[in-house]
């Protein structure tokens, strides 16, 4: 089978071409060539048991993703983005991106038409949600996105649902909690600090807590990400009935239960390195996120995270660290 | 002011235009000019004490919403689409008009800038929810569409609703119940029966019912929708927040309930002209929409409706029948 990837380079998927290229097989097929794209040149790993080809464009141009579907691959994986800040600071580019980019992309595999209809698996966010929130937001909860990357998110799943009810092609869309602990340097993304204050103490180095202890969030590992896309792209269709976007499972908690777990796996040196910086912007931004979610749907269909915020250290110390980290 | 309003040459369209030309004032300010546009040329009603211009074009076309809003109008007016059954047989041109339309209307008013900020007012549909159902649909129930007409109206709703954040527009949408009694000629929507069983009777003609008299479903008479409009276009949009899509009130009754009310007002002569012929079609169509919505918001901004079916029922015979029926 074939698989085609938007946005392998980044972050998320980077794991995911590793994971591939690791198992050689995705539900039950073997994988016989991946084509990795994103407006920089994606790096395929070494000792791929399958062909690799990487590709370097702009999604949205007119053409563009049409030339990337005309081998007709068996899985697309759409996780092509222009993030929050981006998207909110440049609407044209958020716009053309995140919402022709998708529109193209949806429509170059339904112009295919011929019985084409491949399973496209679209990460989406829980930035389709907006304030206010019921203490836990459940399955049937409205779409009210507060920024223009979460309204072209709400968009994106709005079309892979008609286009899937159509027999465009077989579509899954998954709402991705915060990915906590990222990899690699600290970035300027509000959210940044959830990770931060784990990642930067495990190396030695302080980290500034921007809000209080209490504030409340979901998160999941690179890896449950990586799981969630994986299960997408093999899940049966037909569980899924007309209503094709899921809110993903995740581990909630506190800033002060992430601290407690960071102490109890690292000791109290490493969570001593964690500095208390009031920001108000960054306490309004996360004041209008959601805190819980009750991804009924997305478990009983078999979508798993953590169980723990412990787990998800020991994730982080396991694939990022080898094992150690910084007393 | 200036009042610009596209789909003028609808049904709904038309009777907002007498309705202006009626009161020459819109919240209070006296309207100075209305600009008509639809796809045909719309009528300009007699003695209007303002200025009216028609225009028949393409508003999806390149560069054609531009021209007609460069003149920098007050209020506008957005009631044009592709109606669900053609949406739903011609995929592309549903597409085109009523996503692609929609968005080149809301971005040529984002071009002008500067300071530039006019009401948008856009007719939405509860086409935008989709079974299954709870008893009531909620004001923060999800939008779940099943035809590419509701997923089309759920994205303009989404669009409106960021470009308002943005600061692009004042734009509020308004998802309308099913029209009742729509005047003039049978038609072939699925939904043509509600009216057809109340019109058909009062013209002394026989109407066929389609489906079981146990039937619920939510309506609104012309009268309300331009009601609904005229109201939307002169809230303040301050007490919205960030939620600007509204679903309107309406009556919620069965169809045995609508008999009952032509029976009491009409007589059992009129109420015997229908006759049911049950159509599985129609049956299962109708088995996919709304019944009832619990439309709090809109009714504590002060959008009202009627309160019985009755009501509507005069309301018909009042405007369209010059007060007589056929006994």
């Amino acid at each position: 089978m074939e698989v085609l990837i938007f946005g392998a380079a980044g972050m998320v998927g980077r794991k995911l071409v590793e994971r591939l290229v690791q198992e050689g097989h995705l539900g039950g097929r073997e994988i016989t060539k991946a084509i990795l794209h994103d407006v920089v040149e994606p790096q395929a790993p070494q000792g791929a048991p399958f062909t690799i080809t990487t590709h370097a464009s702009d999604f949205s141009a007119p053409g563009d993703a049409e030339k990337l579907v005309a081998s007709r691959p068996d899985v697309i994986f759409h996780l092509a983005a222009i993030v929050s800040g981006e998207a909110e600071a440049d609407f044209d580019k958020g716009d053309r991106i995140n919402l022709d980019g998708t529109r193209r992309l949806f429509d170059a595999i339904r112009l295919i038409g011929d019985g084409y209809q491949p399973r496209v698996v679209f990460t989406s966010s829980i930035a389709v949600f907006g304030a206010p929130f019921p203490e836990a937001i459940g399955d049937e909860f409205f779409l009210t996105p507060l920024t223009s990357y979460g309204t072209q998110k709400a968009i994106g799943e709005l079309l892979l649902a008609d286009y899937t009810r159509r027999g465009f092609f077989d579509g899954i869309g998954i709402r991705l909690p915060t990915i906590c602990v990222r990899p690699g340097k600290p970035n300027k993304a509000a959210s940044g600090f959830f990770s931060g204050i784990i990642r930067e103490p495990l190396n030695g180095q302080e980290a500034v807590l921007p809000v209080p202890e209490d504030v409340r969030h979901t998160h999941a590992s690179p890896r449950s990400a990586v799981n969630f896309l994986m299960h997408a792209a093999t899940l049966d269709g037909g569980k899924l009935g007309a209503r094709r976007n899921l809110t993903m499972p995740g581990v909630s908690v506190t800033v002060a239960e992430q601290i407690d777990s960071l102490r109890r796996i690292a000791g109290e040196g490493v969570a001593a390195r964690i500095r208390l910086e009031p920001d108000p912007t960054i306490m309004s931004i996360v004041e209008g996120w959601p805190r819980r979610f009750d991804a009924q749907r997305a478990r009983s269909l078999g979508f798993q995270a953590e169980n723990s915020f412990d787990e998800i250290i020991r994730i982080h110390i396991d694939e990022e660290l080898g094992g150690k980290f910084v007393e």
